[in-house]
């Protein structure tokens, strides 16, 4: 497949112009950030993600976008927003919802009384996804006040489920099949080091998480019966214990199937990484030695290629402080698995299922809870490279690449039907407590952010070829 | 040692004016027993058990007893009452705190709003102990009013930390040594089946109640790093498996160290014990099989005769409904063991470290909660088989003679010193939902167990010998 014709690039002093106007407009920026931060759309609360849902279309269609909101019963709806005409088409994939902001008394402000302090904006999604969809959307309003037309179509598809697994994406993008038509995508955000260095990845690890139900009679009992009656905490304490090798790695036979093996283009990039975050994470969590003894370049193809299996959660009888005799008739875990491509989610399940019928667990069930693939685009791809490229002249630091991010988005949804290339894009720093107490984003970022979105739609609509996912 | 010279009886025709007494006054002894009852003394609330001390104390003094509190920090007070007066001391041990209402939904009317309907009292410790402890001293009042002066000095006393493992007792009682000299001690109440027949036990099962604790780095971390990051629930999982076998029998080596082997006594109480109650078991919980297929007399012995080693509480990592991607560095399990004479719970504890230490869990924390020896008395002694005599001839029907509770009570700490004596005694029906919603008592048990402890107290005092327990 050919590309179109290269477009003529932004005129001498476009960028300069387009970067006052970013430096112009921050404040009243910030100001309309803090108003959407202020809605405390969590996973869960109807409500405030329908609040958010209404903020988010109305933003779109102030900025002229064309908007959609495709709606399903028990779904928060997809928010979808056009701007741009052009013969190619990038998706960027975003959401309103946010993560709990529980613990509060963690918090240093409230979560949702946002505002700007030490040239922060403080607040539970101030980067997550709000303080990266909206640089975004204001880049293209200031590359046309600034530049001229957009040189492509931006298509905006902001979902409300994405911190509580995405499940209903796949279904509320069948409603409109034609909005997983597009040339490329981009992931919700982009990350920059403490340094300000910024890194870039083509995609994110899938995800497998199922709960264990382990029920041995009809009802708790008093533990003085324990001597005849079996604990449903032993019977899954002993299912549990196959499930790992003595040194903690998953022993799960076919746990991995369907996993591509890594290309050199893909390890080359992880033997470039900078392996000071191995370090790192042994001091942050004072641990000495990893699982297995993995360390060096072995540790980092570990994190980027391995299947994992984790367990979250584990729950069974009374777990109160006080102590009570009872023999539990139940017992839980929950469990997740980091999968890669290609494996899929039920053949994930299939082979815990089988493990633990063979190993003399039948009687354990398995309750899958959620199940997104992974969908990565090579590192050396040219929407990848792109996006280094104007992070790197935007940050004045070389871009640090990699083949995924260690966390799960839902790129598989909207993009593995086409095989659309996608990368990540943005300034959301090593610090901004994502997902934790004090979540908070720089000014300075969220403009970095927007010179980033305004240069890239630029360079990605003159690219020569923009191939698919082989 | 020789007994005193027996008594002369109650006069003829002294228990129909006894009886009848105890008819007249069971309409006011119900409403006492619902302001009793209307404290709601739970463990943890210091106010209210401090309330149920006093008004136990007050109690006592209104009926003559002499009246002691015996306070320690950080323990609810002993309160002790002594009444009567010959060569024999009977000490009746009791508490004035109760097991926690919760579930409140769960309860017909509110547990602290005790009232009678149906012929019963209904409220949380309406067996368990207020309404077993009061028509013991009730029937000490009867008994001087119908009859005469006490045979015999009768002591109580009554903790307010049965309930949360009677941790300060043995401190309590240091402070007043003489409090463990008495020639018997009651047990805190006594039993009727569904059918009205008495069963009558000469002791308690002994507990030790403990937690495992494994740690595998500083603090949580996010589930993308589990392939490098040792799992705390991985950990206690593989520690855990090796505490039982295959069928879910205890597996540890030394935790039955001390046990002294049934008597044919005892063996041959427990062979007379009607098996109705394997069969209700069965039913109630739904279970086809028992642990290793037990069944019969020998599960009937293994109930009463085997150390137990129970999972009564597990939990580790992110237990809410909704998935939480992490990794724990904490993970808890907290177990009890059932103990019978002669064994120590230090002893149990150091088989339980030993196990680790052996099995490669050096790392794994042992925290002890709780720990009570057994303490037996032989079915044969006198003591108990008076205790089964007056049952017998207030219930009308033919006791069932039992080794132990199935549950644990505190005489170890009352009676071992020397050698103490004791027995079940009174009228608490199977139905009494004694630690459950709806606790109840019935007014007809109320005199029932008055009864009984007006004629024990009698026909203790004749006995010509009442030998220390061997």
């Amino acid at each position: 497949m050919t590309g179109p014709d290269p477009l003529p690039g932004p005129h001498e002093g476009a960028w300069a112009a387009f970067d006052a106007l970013v430096a112009e407009r921050l404040p009243q920026w910030a100001e309309e950030l803090i108003a959407y931060l202020a809605i405390p759309s969590e996973g869960g609360d109807a409500a405030s993600l329908a609040d958010a849902a209404a903020w988010t279309a109305a933003r779109l269609a102030r900025a002229g976008a064309a908007v959609e909101v495709i709606a399903l019963d028990g779904v928060p709806p997809l928010v979808v927003g056009e701007l741009g005409e052009g013969p190619r088409t990038i998706t960027a994939v975003q959401h309103y919802d946010v993560q709990p902001a529980e613990p509060f008394e963690l918090w240093t402000t409230p979560p949702y009384a946002p505002h700007v302090r030490d040239g922060r904006v403080w607040a539970r999604g101030a980067t997550d996804n709000k303080g990266e969809f909206l640089p975004r959307l204001w880049a293209l309003e200031a590359y046309r006040d600034a530049i001229g037309p957009l040189p492509c179509r931006v298509r905006f598809l902001v979902e409300g489920q994405e911190e509580t697994g995405s499940g209903g994406l796949d279904d509320l993008l069948d409603q409109a099949p034609r909005l997983r038509e597009a040339d490329a995508a981009l992931i919700e955000g982009g990350g920059l080091d403490l340094n300000g260095r910024p890194g870039v990845v083509g995609g994110g690890k899938g995800i497998v998480v199922f709960e264990l139900f382990a029920k041995t009679m009809a009802h708790d009992a008093h533990s003085s019966l324990s001597v005849l009656l079996h604990n449903a905490g032993h019977r899954l304490i002993a299912a549990l214990a196959t499930f790992w090798d003595a040194e903690g790695r998953p022993a799960i036979a076919g746990l991995d199937a369907g996993r591509r093996p890594p290309t050199p283009a893909q390890l080359d990039v992880i033997a470039a990484q900078d392996q000071q975050d191995l370090a790192d994470i042994r001091a942050d969590w004072a641990v000495e030695r990893f699982i297995g003894g993995l360390d060096g370049v072995a540790a980092m193809e570990a994190l980027t290629f391995q299947t994992t299996l984790n367990l979250q959660g584990l729950w069974a009888g009374h777990t109160e402080p006080t102590p009570k005799t009872v023999t539990p008739a139940e017992a839980h875990a929950r469990l997740d698995v980091r999968i890669v491509p290609d494996q899929r989610p039920d053949e994930v399940l299939a082979a815990v299922r089988r493990h633990l019928d063979a190993h003399g667990f039948a009687d354990v069930d398995i309750r899958k809870r959620e199940g997104e693939p992974a969908w990565w685009t090579p590192p050396d791809h040219v929407v990848v490279t792109t996006a280094a490229a104007v992070s790197t002249e935007v940050a004045g630091q070389e871009t640090t690449l990699g083949v995924s991010m260690a966390g799960t988005v839902p790129m598989a949804q909207v993009c593995a039907r086409h095989r659309v290339p996608c990368t990540t894009l943005g300034a959301g720093r090593a610090d901004c407590r994502a997902h934790a107490p004090d979540e908070n984003i720089r000014l300075d970022d969220l403009a970095a952010a927007a010179k980033m979105m305004g240069r890239f739609v630029a360079a990605f609509a003159r690219l020569p070829e923009v191939p698919r996912v082989p």
